[in-house]
C-alpha cells in the first residue's frame, strides 16, 4: 500500500452511503491509548520516542485480529503525502508536523488507522460513511481490545485510560459526526444549533477539525467529556443530538424549497455551472460550490449527477490531493488553475 | 407591420456584421427638422400638435423616395411595446412617455425610422451595424432630402436648421457611435478615453442615451456641437477618433491575453456557465455577463458560440423584449426568472 493508493480511490467514508446520507457525512470514533513502560511523549526524548514507535508498529503490523493495516512511518512521506493524509482525516494536522519517530497505520479501506506517536503513543481510530455512532463504536471497541492484547495499555482502575493530556483521561474516547448543513446557514439557523450544543458540552469545529473554520457548510460536532461517563454514554448522547440535528437541516430544506424555490435552484444551478467551466478557482470557493451541489443533488434539482463524484470532490480538491494527482508541486495560484482543470474533467465537462 | 414583428427578428444594427464589428456595435445619425407653418413643440397646443401628426404622418406613409415607413401612433402602443421601442433605439425613453399625437416611423430592417413631435416635429434616424460613420452619413442624408422634398423644413439661411432646443440649432445632427470596451474597463484605461473625448467636445453615455449609466461595458459616444461645424466635420470627428478608441481597446485585450490569459477565461468562462445555467437573474448582470461572452467569441476563447445570438440577447433580455416575447406582463421579480429561463432557452442549455 502506498499514499498513491489512496488517490486512486476515496476511502469509505467519502462515499457518502450511509444511514442519514444527505445530511450527516461520517461518523468517527478515536481512542488514545498509552503504552505501559513507556514515558508519555510529553516527557520522551528521541531515543524512547524510537522505542515506543518501533515497539507499536511490531504489534500493529503483526496483528491478525484488526483488519490489516499498512504502517508509514511520517519521516518517509513527502509534505504533500502528509497532507493528502489530513485530507483524508487519517491523522491530524498536529501529526503531520512531526518529524521523527511517528507515523500511522492504515487498513485499506480507511476505516482503522492508528497515529503513532502523536499526542499519546496510539490514537485508535474508526471513521465510517454516514451516522453509524453505535456501530462505529462496536468497531472502534473490537479494535481497542486486539490491540490490547498485544500491547499493555496504561490503564488507573479508578481513573480508566492514563493520557498525555488530562482532559482525555478516562474513556480516552472522542465520538465526531461530521455534518453538512447548508439551509440551516442559509437560513441562519445554525446559531441556535451551536448555542444548544454547547450547552450540552458539545463542540463544533470546520472540516478538518480544531481550529480550522467550517467551511463549505461542513460542521463537525464532537462530546470530549471524556472522564466520568462511559463509552456507551457517549455514543447515546451523539444518537440523541445528532437526529436533531438532521431533522432540523431537513425541515429547513424543506422550507426554503417550499418558499423559495426559484432562488435556491439557482443557487445550486450557478453553483454546478461554475465548478463545470471555471479555469481559476481557490479551494474555498469550491467548497462553497460543491455544498450547493450536494444540495442540489439531494433535494432532486440536479439529476443524473454522481453523488459519489461530488462527494470525492470535496477532498480530492483540496491542495494535497490536488498536488499528489498532478504529481508535482504547485504554488498556490497554479494550483487554483490546476483544480479548475481538474474539477472539470472530473465532471466531464468542457 | 407590428411590434411583434420587431420580436421576431433583431434589426440591422443588432447583427453585429458591421466593420470592426467586435468593438463598434452600431453607428448612427440622427437629424433634428421642424416644418415651416407650425409653432415649435415647445409652444404648441394639443390641437396644433395633432396637425403637425397629420401633416407629417401623410408626407412619410405616401413617400416612395425613402425607403418604406410604417407609422405607429404611440397612443396605440402598450407601455411595453414602447418599451421594446425604447430598448430598439427606434425611440427615446422621452419619447415613449408621450402620451398624445406622437408617433414613429420605422422601416422594415430599422435602419431608417422618424419620431414625430418628440422634442422636435421630426426626429429622423440613420442606424447601421458596426463602424459606417460615412455611410450612415449618405444615408441619412439622402433620407432627409427625400423627406424634405415633401415637407418643407424650418431653415433660416444663417443659422441653417432652426430647432426647438438652441443646442441642435444648425445642421441638427448628432453622430453617436457605441463602442463595447470590455478590455479598457477592466484595466482601468476607460477613464483616460472618457478625458480625451471630454477635451473634444465628445460626450460619453450608456447604452440607452442620456442619462443612463453605462452598463456591460458599452459606452455611446457623440458629436453633439451642431451650430458653426458642417455635417461633414462631425462625420470626420468622428472617424478620427473612433479608430483611436478601438485600436486602444485592441492593445489591452491583446495585453490582457498575454499577460493575464487565465484569468480572463476565466471570467469569460463563468460568465457564459451562468448565462447557461442560471435559474433568477437581473437585467444587469444579464448585461454584464454577456459582455464577457462577447469578449470571449471575439477573443476565441468561446468557440461555436453564435455572435449573433450574443448581440441579440442584448437587447432580448430587456424587460420590454422579455414581456413582448413571453407575451405577459412580468413584474420584476418575475421577469428575472422568466429572463433566466428564456435566455437558458436561447443558448439551447439546460
Amino acid at each position: 500500500m502506498r499514499i498513491e493508493d489512496l488517490i486512486k480511490e476515496p476511502g469509505e467514508w467519502l462515499r457518502g452511503t450511509g444511514p442519514e446520507g444527505d445530511i450527516v457525512i461520517s461518523s468517527r470514533i478515536r481512542l488514545a491509548r498509552n503504552v505501559q513502560g513507556f514515558p508519555f511523549l510529553t516527557r520522551a526524548d528521541a531515543k524512547e520516542r524510537a522505542r515506543v514507535e518501533a515497539f507499536i508498529r511490531g504489534k500493529l503490523e503483526g496483528n491478525r485480529t484488526v483488519p490489516k493495516l499498512h504502517y508509514f512511518p511520517l519521516a518517509e512521506l513527502s509534505a504533500v503525502d502528509r497532507l493528502v493524509l489530513v485530507e483524508r482525516h487519517l491523522i491530524s494536522r498536529e501529526h503531520a508536523t512531526s518529524e521523527q519517530n511517528a507515523g500511522v497505520a492504515i487498513a485499506k479501506d480507511e476505516c482503522v488507522s492508528v497515529m503513532v506517536n502523536e499526542e499519546d503513543h496510539l490514537r485508535i481510530q474508526v471513521i465510517r460513511s454516514g451516522f453509524l455512532a453505535a456501530e462505529t463504536w462496536d468497531q472502534a471497541s473490537q479494535v481497542d481490545d486486539a490491540i490490547g492484547k498485544k500491547v499493555p495499555f496504561s490503564f488507573h482502575p479508578e481513573f480508566g485510560f492514563l493520557t498525555a493530556c488530562p482532559t482525555n483521561v478516562g474513556t480516552g474516547m472522542r465520538i465526531s459526526v461530521l455534518l453538512h448543513l447548508p439551509a440551516l446557514v442559509l437560513t441562519k439557523q445554525i446559531e441556535k444549533v451551536f448555542h444548544a450544543l454547547g450547552r450540552i458540552t458539545f463542540t463544533v469545529r470546520g472540516l478538518y477539525g480544531e481550529g480550522t473554520q467550517a467551511s463549505g457548510d461542513f460542521y463537525q460536532i464532537s462530546n470530549q467529556v471524556t472522564l466520568g461517563k462511559a463509552e456507551q454514554d457517549l455514543v447515546q448522547d451523539m444518537r440523541n443530538v445528532v437526529p436533531e440535528i438532521v431533522r432540523f437541516e431537513r425541515t429547513w430544506r424543506k422550507r426554503l424549497m417550499d418558499e423559495n424555490r426559484r432562488k435556491l435552484e439557482d443557487r445550486i444551478w450557478r453553483a454546478w455551472a461554475v465548478l463545470r467551466h471555471a479555469r481559476w478557482i481557490t479551494s474555498e470557493e469550491t467548497l462553497e460550490y460543491l455544498s450547493f451541489v450536494r444540495l442540489g443533488v439531494h433535494l432532486g434539482v440536479l439529476q443524473g449527477v454522481e453523488l459519489g463524484t461530488v462527494n470525492e470532490l470535496f477532498v480530492f480538491s483540496q491542495p494535497g490531493h490536488l498536488q499528489k494527482t498532478m504529481n508535482r508541486a504547485l504554488e498556490a495560484g497554479d494550483r487554483d488553475a490546476a483544480r479548475a482543470d481538474w474539477i472539470r474533467k472530473r465532471l466531464g465537462a468542457e
